[in-house]
C-alpha cells in the first residue's frame, strides 16, 4: 500500500529531492540516510515541523538501512561536491570519493535484501550506475540513473527561450555520458512542428548548445552546487516508476550494444527500464555516442581492476 | 490574472520557500532578489532547468525591484544566519544586520509603489515586522510575519507524536515573540476532543513544550539553519492570501492593545489581516503575553531611537 | 507499492469520487465495478481519454472482482438514487435496494479474499456499514462509513459563511445517523477562539443548523443528487487511510457502547479506525446520540431478522 | 491577483470541468452560469459542502454575468446533449440549439465588457468558435476551442495501448473539425523514436484510428455523454492560459488560410493563441484539412446568412 522511498545522501541534492517529493505528496514513507546522522535527523525534524502546514502527510525514518528492505525506490544522492569545485566541469572529480561510498552502500542494500529500483543521481552518474549494478548484482533494468535527463532539460530550456515556446514542447534528447562527452542528438530535436535541422544552421545549434551548458555552469558557480533541476529530474523518474507510467525519457541505462551504462531514451515503469527505445541517429551522432560509451566503460573498468 | 510573488533574500529559507511554491504551482510569476545577484540568478536558472520535468510552469525574474510593483505578495526572507551561530537561541542576534537591510528594502518597495502584502520571515520576526511597517508606512494589516506559526507547528508536532495523532488534529497556539519569550497557550490546546489541561499535568506540559523547542534546536544545530518548516509556514500563509481563504492562524500581526507586532491568531485573507481573533487566555498567559510584547516593543523603539 | 482503490457503483457519487481521486493522483490503480458494465467501461475509457492531458497517470480495470483481492480500499458507492426522490429526506428510502446489493457485494469481497479497508458511502450509511460488517465478518475497525463527515462539512460551511471564516477554521462535529436523526454537537463547536455557545443564542444555533441542512436539500433538489461534497468527504478519508495520517474525523464507526455503527469522531489511519475519540457531550446531546443509535440499530436488526 | 474563471453551462461537461478545476486548485474564483439557476446553485453549494474536506479553497458566484466582467477566462460549456442522441456521430446535431444560445451569450459578454479569453467546448466546436468570434467581435486570438485536443488524446490513448507506452510519449495531432471530418495527421505521429509511418502499414493505422474513435463512441453510448476526457482537455488549456505556458497544442483556432476556425496546433499563452504552428503535412493530409475547413466554413456561413 504505502509507497516508500529511501534517499541516501542528504546533501543539497538529496534534501532538495526530499523537499520536492514531500511537497507533492509523492510517497507516504521516507527513509533518510546520511553519513552525518545529525544532518539526516535535522532534515527529518525540519520536515516534521512542516507537517502541520503542509497539505500532505508523510512518515520519515532516519539512518536505518533495515527500513530500506521494503522500499520501492532507493535514490543514491550521496556525493562530495567539494571535490567538484576547482575541478572544471569534469564530473569524474567526485569519483575517487563516490566509488568507495557506492561499494559500501551496495553491500548494505544487499544485506537488507532490498528488491526495488535503485535510482542513481550520484556522479559520475553513468559510471556509478555501473558500479552499483556490479556490486549489488541487481538486475540491470532495476538500476539506472538520472543521466542526461537533466542535460536534456537544459537543452529544452535553452531552445524554449530561443524560440519562445514551452520547454515541454521541445522534443529531443541529450545522449551519452552525464558529463563532458554528452551531446545533443540534433537529428531528434524538433519544435513547432519542424525539425531543428530545418530551423537552424550548424552554428546556431552550437550556440544553443552553449547556452544550455552555460546555464548549468551559471547555477553551479553561482551557488556552488545545483539542486532544483536535478531534483525535478529525479522526482519525475520516481513518479514514472511509482505510477508505472511508461513515458519515454533519457536516462542512464545499461546499453547491451556498448556494454556500459549511458544516457539514452528508455521507457520507465514499475519494473524500472521496461524497454529500450531505438533512435535513428546520424552517423556523426553514433560516433559521438560510441566515444562517450567508451570513456565511461574505461573508467568503470579501471575502478573494477583496482 | 497572474499571481506574482517576490522573494527578497535567496538564502536557505528563501530558496526553500521558492522551491516549495514552485513545486506546488502556487504562483505564475516570481521575482527573486538577493544582494548576491549571482545567487538569485543561479536559483532562477536552476528552477528553469527543472521546468521540463515539473508539472507546473512558472516565470522568474531576477533582481528587479521594479518587477515588484505589481506583485501580490513580497516575502522578506533576508537574513544573516551566520550571526545566529554561537548566539544561543536569541533571534535578536541577527537584528544588527537585518534592521539595516529592512530599512533599505522598505525604501525600495515604497519607490516602486508596491501595494500588496508584505510577509515577513526575517528575524527577529516581530520586531522586523514593526520596522517594515514603520519604514514603508504600509497599512498595518498588509504587513505581517510568520511569527509563532512555526512555533505552533512544532508544538503540534510534539503533541501529535506524544498522543499518536496527526499534528493537524491538535488545536491551539503558541503566542508572543517568535523567539525566547514565546509560549504555548495551554488553555487553548485540545486534542482528541479533550482539553490538554485535562489530559496532562503541568510537568507533562513542560516536557511537551521542551520536546517542541528542542526539535527546533536539533534542526538548527544539525544543519546550521532551518528551512523546510519555516518554508511550509510561509507557503501556507501565501496560499491563504492568494485564495482569500480566511483561516485562523497565529501570525505576527499588529496588536493595538500592546502597540506592537506579536504572534497571535488572526484571520488571513486577500487583504492581509482581515480580523483579529480574541482568545480567552488565563491570567498567567496574559501576563506572559504582555511581557513578550514589552520585550518586542522596547527592541523596536531602541532601533527607531538610534 | 501501487495504491489500488476499488469503487463499487459508478453512479453520480462513484464517478465523482473517481474523478476527484484521479485528478489529485490519489492512487495508481483503480477498479471500477458497476451492475452496468457499459457504465463502468464508459467511465474508464473517458478517464483514459483524459490521460494525455492530465498531470497524473493511473491504471483502471473494469468489473473484475478478482482485481479487488489486493486493493487497499474498496469504496461502496452503489445506490439507487431514484428511490430517494419523492421520499422526503429519509435516507432509508434506498434501504430496500441497498440491503440486498450489500449482501451480494459482501459475498464477492469475501470470495476474492479482500483484506483492505471497506469504506461505505452507500445509504443509509450507518445501517449499511453494519450490514457489510455482518455479512463479510471483516474486523469492525476495517469497515466504516463517511457518515456525518458530510453533515459536519455542511455545518462548517454554514457557520463559516455566517461568521466570515474558512470552514476549516470551524471546529466541531455532527453526530449520529447520517440521516434525519443526526445533530450538531454544539458543545464541541468553536470558532475564532470562542465556543459557539458563547457566540450565539439557542435560536441562532437552530437557524445555523437549518442553513446547513437546507443547503443539502438545495443541492439534492437542484440537481437530483449530491456528488461533489460527498466525493470530497470520501476522498479525504481515503487519503487518511493511504498516508496513515491519523487525523480525527467524524465517521460512521462501530460504537461498542451502542452496539451499532454511528457517526462519531475517530482517528483514521492505515488500519482503518485506529482509535475512538471521547467527547464530553452535554446530557441533551447524549440523549440525542442514544436515540439516533437506537434508530439505526433497530433498522439493522429488522433486516437481519428477515 | 485572483484567477477567475467563468463556466457557462453546468451540464455534464461544465460540472465535470468545474470539479476538475476546483480539485486541482486551478483558480481562486469561479462564476457558474446556467439557464437553470437551480442547477448552477446546486453545483455551487455542493462544492461549498466540499470545502471543509478539500485541500484548496475557492469562491463561487452563481448566474451573475456582471461577475464575468473581470474574469480571466470564460468557458462555453453549454449544450443540449439530448439532441446528440440518435443523431449518429454528427456533432452538428446540437447546432440548431447552440447557434442561438451562442448569440445570446455573446451579447451578454459584450455587455459586461469581458476582456479575457473565451474558451469554447460547445459543439459543433469549430463552428461555434466562429459564431462567438463573429457575434462578440473579440480578437480572433482570444476566442478558441478545445477542438481536436480531445480527438488527439483519444489517438494517443489508442496508440499508447497498442505500443505499450504512455499516451504522453506519443507525438502528433488530429486535425480539422472536432467532428466526423477530423483525421489523424499520421505524417506527424511518432513514438519510441520512430515515425508511425515506419512502424505500421496503412491498414494498421486505419485500425488504430478506429480504436481511437470507437473509444469515444463507447463512452458516449455507455453513459449518454462524455465528460472526463473533455474536461481534462479544457483544464489543460486553462492552465496554459493562466500560466502563460506556451505549449504547442491542437486547438480550434482561426486559420487565415482557410478563413475559418479549425483544429490545428498552436502555441497557447496568456493572450490566447500566441502563435500558429506550421506543420509539413502530406498532400493527402492537406486535402483532408481543406475539406474539413470547407465543411465548417459553409456551416458557419449558412448560420450567418439566416
Amino acid at each position: 500500500m504505502a509507497r516508500k522511498i529511501g534517499i541516501i545522501g542528504l546533501g543539497n541534492v538529496g534534501a532538495a529531492l526530499a523537499h520536492s517529493l514531500i511537497c507533492q505528496g509523492m510517497a507516504e514513507s521516507y527513509v533518510f540516510i546520511d553519513v552525518s546522522e545529525e544532518k539526516s535527523q535535522a532534515d527529518a525534524l525540519d520536515f516534521e515541523d512542516a507537517m502541520a502546514n503542509l497539505k500532505q502527510f508523510a512518515h520519515i525514518e532516519v539512518n536505518d538501512y533495515q527500513a530500506l528492505a521494503d522500499a520501492d525506490i532507493v535514490v543514491s544522492a550521496l556525493g562530495n561536491i567539494a571535490l567538484q569545485h576547482n575541478a572544471g566541469e569534469d564530473r569524474f572529480a567526485e569519483f575517487p570519493f563516490t566509488k568507495l561510498a557506492v561499494k559500501e552502500v551496495s553491500k548494505r542494500l544487499v544485506e537488507v535484501g532490498f528488491k526495488g529500483i535503485l535510482l542513481v543521481i550520484t556522479n559520475p552518474c553513468d559510471a556509478v550506475c555501473a558500479l552499483y549494478q556490479h556490486y549489488t548484482g541487481f538486475p540491470k533494468e532495476k538500476v539506472f540513473g538520472t543521466g542526461t535527463l537533466l542535460d536534456t532539460a537544459r537543452m529544452k530550456r535553452a531552445l524554449g527561450k530561443a524560440f519562445e515556446v514551452n520547454p515541454k514542447s521541445v522534443s529531443g534528447y541529450n545522449l551519452g555520458e552525464h558529463g563532458n562527452s554528452q551531446f545533443v542528438a540534433w537529428s531528434q530535436v524538433s519544435l513547432k512542428g519542424q525539425s531543428i535541422m530545418d530551423l537552424t544552421t550548424r552554428d546556431q545549434r552550437e550556440e544553443l548548445n552553449l547556452a544550455a551548458v552555460k546555464g548549468g555552469h551559471t547555477v553551479f558557480y553561482g551557488k556552488g552546487y545545483t539542486s532544483f533541476g536535478i531534483a525535478a529530474s529525479a522526482c519525475r523518474l520516481i513518479e514514472q516508476i511509482l505510477t508505472d507510467a511508461k513515458e519515454v525519457l533519457p536516462v542512464s541505462s545499461y546499453q547491451e550494444k556498448f556494454q556500459t551504462y549511458l544516457g539514452y531514451p528508455a521507457i520507465i515503469g514499475r519494473d524500472g527500464i521496461v524497454e529500450r527505445v531505438e533512435l535513428n541517429l546520424t552517423e556523426e551522432e553514433e560516433i559521438k555516442l560510441a566515444a562517450s560509451a567508451k570513456l565511461i566503460k574505461e573508467r568503470v573498468e579501471a575502478v573494477l581492476a583496482e
